[in-house]
């Protein structure tokens, strides 16, 4: 039996408790995991220092760096994370819809846990306090399989959440720390059975690996390239705001803006004023000849850029005929997270929104808004790019399942 | 490109058009199919008779003749159901919530079609009639992959469906028949980007492989070994009216009863009048030792029995200490399809409906309730037995996913 195996068997004993507590145990176990973490600060702080010596001997670059760094404020900021989970109305036991048949028979369709989750990420170690704590809230046991290089802070961190879960009462095991090299991915990848929901959070690479290899099911969190299509009944000014907003707010996340197609009727003039604006924002702008006819500022994009998620602050420019094209390009390009059409024109924003297939759809807005925490969820396990369980940012319901309870006094089928 | 990637692009096109159709044309598609089918009788039958030839010939059992043979009737009931789906309620462009930010920014999450999804099933040629309407009227294109033994019914079948859609002036690839061996499953499964789910219909061998081989999201149609649990507050006469209607009713369906578990403090009253009625019913008892003390007409058991799902009129049995002991056995065997407790103890009552882990939990009512068109839901394409996307009986909602609309008059994020 592998460790993977044994941790996922103890965490199904753990998440039989789980789903059947009710919300003021799970609260006051978020409230206790917050306890426990705070007080760690400083062990949790010593860990990460030894985990960052260890990325920079290494040679790691100072964006992984940056997220592999914890500081007295972002353990706050996990503190915080916990106590407001438990705020949030719990969502197992929720009744989906109820109703009755002819016979009497009486159906209700009630919100339950998944049961064990495995969350697959990358250096950050704020996820592991963030996806311990949204699966404990929605009554799931969660492994936490983390990069190896952070392994010293989340074994701290995890050691605190398990403080504070057997302080309050709760199975130590309902949080457990995956270790191990990639050998450990792979044996959650084929833990059918014991893991009930694999969630993938980092790079392409990885997404690609778990959606691909696994036989326990897999709600991908994927890339993305998102588009904006400025109309040629778009608002400019407007447009030039989002366009803006979308890229430099935050260019490191997925939903930042990284295509931008410009309507042919109006690339001359808003093409120039664009790339202005961006360009002293700091953003590099890659394009078609047809843009850099308009504007030779913009350098010239490689075919491959158009399927590029650079996640900086650079964007692939393209000049497009029209809505059809426009439409054509993202439907051959886009990896399904948020796209954005600038217009006033009522029939073109309505074929943009029926016609784009992605998690969501933006008219006049920043993608940047497409997060659990602006929709007011409240918390977000991440944003699946999928089409089946869920779509979009995910909350708390979106880590349940359902059950139908069918009660009756006695009825048979006829 | 093989056959099947070459089904799926084509498919994948005639998706695109699908989603955005409204409701009245898809009726009328369904409506033009049904009238095609109609017509088709006479070939359809031809062919069919040509696939239970050659069955007979390959020695195929009689049970599996059965499910391959059409007849008049079956013909008329399968243009029925492409008629009732018609006066079903369209699921797509349903909101699901919707609501607004402080910013003024609107959010709708919208329902959506899936794309493209590929069902892989055995030898009932009345799938595919069901299946392609079922994908149809929730927007989607279907890829049918029939049994090779019911080749030549399902080609006439779906060649009908295709004139039906073409006499509508829908895409004839809405729907397509995917002939050849395994290797056309294992392209199916292969397919991710081109298939967008994957629904296996069929033995526990075909979707085991099916889920743990595919690429693609696949959604479980499990086998149901369905228990249920005689507890020491039950109403025996009750218990014995939906035991054997849950075993004698349709006992080659997945909703029948396989398990009878019985809480020894009723047992010795209990087992003799059960064995009585389930007998003079033709049923075949297989148990443990306790209960074959209680009554020898009980044949002994094996211990992977409790696994299996016989779809016969056999019937497992076995004493438990209590609750907790039918729980537990529950645990170790269930396939998360349908489990029953009767009982008059509110307390019973509760935990089991809590503690069970399966689509459905029945109270004092029969696992035979576990069915689409039971639940009122007017079209079923089977019952998921997986945890994410679906659970229990899946009906038309259940064949989309959502978008988030997200519509502003230019607002960015701060």
């Amino acid at each position: 039996m592998t460790e993977v195996v044994e941790l996922a068997r103890a965490a199904r004993v753990a998440a039989r408790q789980l789903a059947v507590l009710d919300r003021a145990h799970k609260d006051a176990a978020l409230h206790a995991m917050a306890d426990a973490l705070a007080d760690a600060a400083d062990d949790v702080l010593t860990a990460n220092a030894s985990d960052v010596a260890r990325a920079r001997e290494s040679g790691t670059s100072e964006a992984l760096i940056d997220r592999l760094s914890l500081s007295q404020a972002r353990i706050d900021s996990m503190v915080v994370g916990l106590r407001s989970l438990a705020s949030l109305p719990d969502p197992v036991g929720e009744v989906v819809r109820g109703w009755q048949l002819a016979n009497g028979v009486h159906i209700d369709q009630v919100r339950v846990p998944l049961g064990v989750i495995g969350i697959i990420y990358e250096a950050r170690p704020n996820v592991t306090a963030d996806a311990a704590g949204i699966c404990l809230k929605s009554g799931n046991a969660s492994l936490l399989r983390g990069s190896s290089s952070a392994v010293n802070s989340n074994r701290a961190i995890v050691k605190a959440l398990r403080a504070g879960l057997d302080s309050a009462g709760l199975p130590q095991d309902s949080v457990a720390l995956v270790e191990g090299g990639h050998e450990t991915t792979t044996e959650m990848m084929q833990a059918r059975g014991l893991i009930d929901v694999l969630i993938p959070r980092g790079g392409a690479g990885l997404i690609n690996a778990v959606v691909t290899g696994s036989q326990v099911p897999v709600i991908e969190t994927g890339t993305g390239n998102c588009h904006l299509f400025v109309d040629v009944a778009a608002d400019q000014q407007m447009a030039l705001g989002i366009i803006l907003n979308a890229k430099t707010q935050r260019p490191s996340v997925c939903n930042a803006l990284e295509t931008l197609l410009v309507h042919r009727g109006v690339a001359d003039e808003f093409v120039p004023v664009a790339v202005d604006a961006l360009t002293n924002a700091g953003v590099t702008l890659h394009g078609d000849d047809a843009s850099r006819q308009i504007d030779p500022r913009i350098t010239p994009a490689t075919a491959d850029e158009y399927d590029a998620e650079y996640l900086s602050l650079d964007l692939a420019v393209k000049v497009v005929d029209n809505l059809d094209a426009a439409l054509a390009h993202i439907r051959d390009h886009t990896t399904g997270h948020s796209e954005t059409i600038i217009t006033n024109d009522a029939v073109a924003q309505r074929r943009f929104v029926n016609e784009v297939d992605a998690a969501a759809v933006l008219v006049n807005a920043s993608s940047r808004f497409v997060d659990g925490g602006e929709f007011g969820f409240g918390a977000e396990i991440g944003i699946s790019t999928q089409k089946t369980h869920a779509r979009g940012p995910m909350a708390l319901p979106e880590m349940t399942s359902t059950k139908y309870v069918v009660t009756g006094s006695g009825q048979v089928r006829a």
